[in-house]
């Protein structure tokens, strides 16, 4: 084997990246932000989205902080790798920093999106293209550099289990208990050591990602459902109207929940795919091979990425379904490549013998393909499910929910059907009839292939906020209606391509979730537990029954959450009405400010229960069942949350969109009955799509790395071991 | 051991069941249906529910007729004993005799509950009441018949393995054959024999269920939700207006699903988790002990609930608070008796070394009581949830639709909880420490200890219909406003204790489904296939993601067809108001009967599909995906769909007494805009709560059956052995 060769293709791909991604970022900044008015409503969205991202982080760094210091304790006890404290932190970090340079361009990209819209369509969708392209990159750039740097740091440690030479002399005295803490068993080789040690470091991404998806999610809704309650239903104002005091924290709600929290969330879906199958490859006896692969071909994913973005172009006055294409050629490309160069990565790095596993990397592809297009069937106005729920506004709201409903249920059974299918192609294809290890890394490597092109998959994702905001941004400059035509059009095309991108994200939430419970099974017996993972098991049954429970509660939660926060901002947006003369005539402006103040407060406050629930769960269900029922826990959680977030995510945007087909002049068009309708739908799918339903895949691994980072410390204080 | 000496007792518990339940059904009869209005009325609900009951019977006889064939041609060919086909009509039989008589009773009894409420609340609760436990004690009686005419038919035959001496000797000729088709493996010991071939009857009771439970749910929910959108919403008449030509068919509607699909359920579950256990019991070496005390339990929860009745009393003119907690005595009492009782059953039939299995006894006992509480607490308008919803109200639908389901998600906890609890206690203290299926017999037991008290359970059950139908009957005979302010109060009662019993049904059928899980394997094994079902093989994996997305499926075929089948009433109501001149003056009378056909042949077609999927998808994943994905797919539908279960029935039930609530008075009372909130909340949950929902037990336990029935052919044909 010659895998070790190609590992430094890893950090290449990461700087590429990077690189590009630097370029992409200034070719937009260079761009003109349009007029003042335009401008001056970029910056108050931008100064309110960085407010929250400081509050944000600032609360989460104090989180952080407490569980890199009981980290610290279970380390210096010998329950942990002393480097998983400190890799707790990189992680978190990167997929904040992820989340906040996404946000940042985001932010500068949406009056120039409206500005270039004023040219073109085609010219919009090239601005809010490229911002989603600066975000995709960064994710799988930081994604790869973090891992980069810890794999050839852990290589030269485990080398000698010493200082590696490269470090400067005088750190030498600080580390020094740090590396005498180290508890791995002796004798467990380097690459087992390494690998076991670096599956670790997702719990930080995931963390992250959480309170960033939650966060974001509350935030994003209360400010977009309060708004809505008061401007448009009892004030009768439009939407994104500059009399509004709610509607700049709509605009940052945008940013910060779908730009920064999917950042951060497909950050720790990337990160978490690649550690946990590195692991499976060692497990499965490949040695550095094992690494190589879901590393390098990351690396290829970039490139293929970066390519692909070159073919997402189209004529200057191209209709919607044309952009579609144009977006659509951009990820076949991408995925296109990837199947081709993997071929070699594979047969060169594992060796003619493992070919298999390129069937897995094509599996999870395909698998993923399929997934998005299934999602748009049942999320588009041009299919039956969506209209079916537009045709269900002519009897009243309550069809229109009972519908939306049906369609997200229904919507679930070519994703698991596919999944499934993934599942037992990659395992069999990759050897595990004869060999499980081997099996369940080529499951681990069919994540890896859905996730590898998640430069372009995310870039065609994070379009979408930009346009929304650069909607925002046409109406309350009050530019001319064909400029918010064109951005509409873009938006419309933006909902489209995030459920897409929710059903890759869960998709590869999916397959991951198992490669990682079978990395706690192998973490509980790096510590001596052997574990027989029987359904027979009562212990395990009652593991699954409670894992099956939490994703409901954690959409309960979330969803009451919403709730909450938004009738906080309903009672602020009333007083203001009330209180400041002249703001509907718009003689005076509302204080914008407070009610972004307001939201920030209010999803920080929310966040707490939910996350905790996340590291709890498992812990005391290890502690209390014992270990067993923890395995139970993870697979019952990935079972319902897959489902339900599935649902959750094409009801939010089947509704979503039923209303917009309405609004197109369908069954009587804007202000019938039927529309009225359909905004009850759309407002109980936001919550669903954007806040609760995304949310459930991080939740779900990061059950799986507190599991996998708690399991030593689970195994000593169980009380059924 | 001295088992056998007690099994006497089932069929004598069944004879008291039946022999009560015909007293009740006598004194009830003697009572005065009121004025001729009323009478007129319950006639037309009568003809009405007997009219939808004959047709159903007859497409089930059709579907029965080519199961049985099927069944008959799997026996022939050895894949099944030969009494399968036959048993499973008698089970089909028996399901659809306890709805058919039950129905039969609660016709007869509205009017006699309204004119009983002429005199007083209690009044009007004590026929109500009688007429539910008529109910009761018709299901638990047919079902102890049926099981132990098979019982003692088979203990003679499997005795000599030719015709029982007491048959009649012309049959012999008839059934030689019959009898030399036999398949179980050669050795195999009588009662194990017994017990196997049983264990396949539980299929026709499920059978039966589901159409029961989907059909009557379709059929109830169609007219309901139709009655009331041209009624109340276009047409501005109030509900239960003699005007409206679909109000005979909603009070049909009460009685084809709420009583009949619930009466032909609990049967199911009831008989299920008898046959279930009994083949546990066996397993773990008990013997014909094994098989005695749940049936001879069974027949002590008889006796306890006819005593529990008796209980069932209070004041003439006591409030609402008063008749809760006077049904909750007749429970409580029924309760304490099992517990006693079965003490000495256990010791005596089992001996005192496996006095542990009284402890299962008591834990599904207490599981059940526990499950009911907390139901009424997220479902009963005295307590936050509830409130929450109505608050939620004054902000409109969409509001009141996420915390509905907010609420109804966060009641999963304490029922998975609770049940959790219910299996660990009853699997580790009936000895499953040392001996696995002494453990899983316990976690049978515990079922059975659940269920004992179903002849009171399902009274204060099934009482509800009957006073939903008794204040449609006072409302429609223009009665003293007090009436139906009586009924009302009955009606609101209803709700409470009919979603409890939803409780009881969905708790036993995650205990059941277990045992039915265990049999499976079990059956499995006796055609030679040990399985090993460990979480990590991902064929199992696979089973439990299918698993896990059935019930969802299932829900929302459910739902679509509640939707469409409402659509054709809505036609059907609008073509009738206009072309009926006089009908609103009220010179004119509406044609009900053309509105019960509808609704008939739409829920008669609407519940093929769904009920066909618990069939083929069984069978399929055994076929395409291996034996051992089977047992993953009906833990997956287990979970997923225990979890989904509750959360729907209590959606459902929170929002029903949500809008009571507010139509007492609260947030503006009826009419007010927060009225027109809660209204579109109640319509949402009435597919939630009576269709769908309460459906899921049976999908599980019925895919159960399926595959412990075609177990042996899968086995032959599958491609992944």
């Amino acid at each position: 084997m010659t895998g070790s060769n190609f590992l430094w293709l890893a950090p290449v791909g990461s700087i590429m990246a990077l690189t590009f991604a630097w370029y992409l970022a200034a070719s937009i900044l260079k761009k003109d932000e349009g007029n003042e008015k335009m401008r001056e409503i970029a910056q108050a969205v931008r100064v309110g989205a960085r407010a929250y991202l400081k509050r944000q982080y600032a609360g989460v760094s104090l989180f952080f902080l407490v569980v890199f210091f009981i980290l610290l304790l279970l380390a210096l006890n010998k329950y942990l790798v002393i480097f998983v404290p400190f890799a707790f932190l990189t992680g978190g970090f990167f997929s904040g920093l992820s989340g906040f340079i996404g946000m940042s361009i985001a932010t500068q990209s949406s009056a120039r999106t409206t500005n270039a819209a004023m040219k073109s369509l085609n010219s919009g969708l090239r601005v809010a293209f490229s911002s989603g392209a600066v975000m995709g990159l960064v994710v799988v750039g930081l994604g790869l550099l973090d891992l980069s740097i810890w794999y050839f740091f852990l290589n030269a440690y485990y080398g000698s289990y010493s200082v590696p030479a490269w470090l400067p002399q005088w750190l030498y005295p600080y580390l020094r208990w740090a590396f005498e803490a180290h508890p791995l068993p002796i004798g467990t080789d380097k690459i087992t050591a390494i690998t076991s040690t670096m599956l670790c470091f997702g719990m930080g991404a995931s963390f992250q990602a959480l309170f960033a998806r939650v966060g974001g999610g509350i935030f994003t809704k209360a400010a977009d459902v309060g708004a809505d309650l008061v401007g448009k239903v009892e004030a009768g104002i439009p939407e994104d109207d500059p009399r509004n005091p709610a509607v700049i924290a709509d605009n940052v709600g945008d940013n910060v929940g779908d730009v920064a929290g999917m950042g951060a969330d497909l950050y720790e879906s990337y990160v978490g795919s690649i550690v946990a199958t590195s692991v499976l490859g060692v497990a499965a006896g490949l040695g550095v091979a094992g690494v190589t692969v879901p590393m390098v071909m990351a690396a290829v994913g970039v490139v293929s990425s970066i390519i692909g973005t070159f073919f997402v172009h189209s004529r200057e006055e191209a209709t919607q379904k044309v952009l579609l294409a144009a977006l659509r050629k951009g990820m076949f490309v991408s995925s296109l490549l990837v199947a081709i160069i993997s071929y070699f990565l594979v047969k060169y790095t594992l060796g003619a013998q493992h070919l298999g596993v390129y069937w897995s990397v094509l599996s999870g592809l395909v698998a993923g393909v399929l997934i998005g297009l299934s999602t748009e069937y049942y999320t588009s106005s041009h299919f039956s499910p969506t209209r079916s729920i537009a045709d269900a506004s002519l009897t009243g709201p309550a069809t229109v929910i009972i519908g939306g409903i049906a369609v997200g249920m229904m919507s679930t059974v070519i994703p698991v059907i596919v999944v499934g299918i993934a599942i037992l192609l990659s395992y069999f294809l990759s050897g595990g009839a004869t060999n499980f290890n081997s099996g369940i890394y080529g499951v681990g490597i069919s994540a890896v292939g859905m996730l590898s092109i998640l430069g372009i998959t995310l870039a065609t994702d994070a379009y979408g906020p930009v346009a929304d905001n650069a909607g925002g941004n046409a109406q309350m400059a009050n530019l001319d209606p064909e400029v918010r035509k064109r951005t509409d059009a873009l938006d419309a095309l933006g909902n489209t391509t995030a459920a897409t991108g929710k059903g890759f994200a869960i998709g590869s939430a999916a397959l991951t979730a198992l490669a990682l419970i079978a990395a706690y099974r192998d973490q509980v017996a790096l510590y001596g537990k052997e574990l027989n993972l029987s359904l027979m098991d009562p212990t395990i049954l009652v593991g699954l029954f409670i894992g099956g429970m939490l994703p409901f509660v954690f959409c309960s939660m979330t969803m009451s959450a919403v709730g909450r926060a938004a009738g906080k901002i309903v009672v602020e947006v009333r007083r203001q009405f009330k209180e400041i003369t002249g703001l509907m005539e718009g003689k005076a402006k509302p204080d914008y400010a407070r009610c972004v103040t307001i939201a920030t407060s209010a999803a920080q406050k929310e966040m707490i229960i939910p996350s905790l629930m996340a590291i709890i769960a498992p812990i005391a269900v290890g502690l209390l069942v014992g270990i067993k029922a923890v395995a139970g826990l993870l697979t019952g959680a990935t079972v319902s949350g897959f489902v339900l977030a599935v649902m959750m995510a094409n009801s939010g945007g089947a509704w979503d969109n039923a209303k917009k087909y309405i609004e197109e002049g369908h069954h009587g068009g804007k202000g019938s009955p039927a529309h009225k309708a359909v905004v009850v739908g759309d407002t109980v799918g936001d919550p669903f799509k954007d806040t609760s339903g995304p949310s459930l895949n991080i939740l779900i691994k990061l059950m799986s790395m507190v599991s996998i980072v708690f399991a030593s410390f689970v195994i000593s204080y169980t009380l059924f071991k």
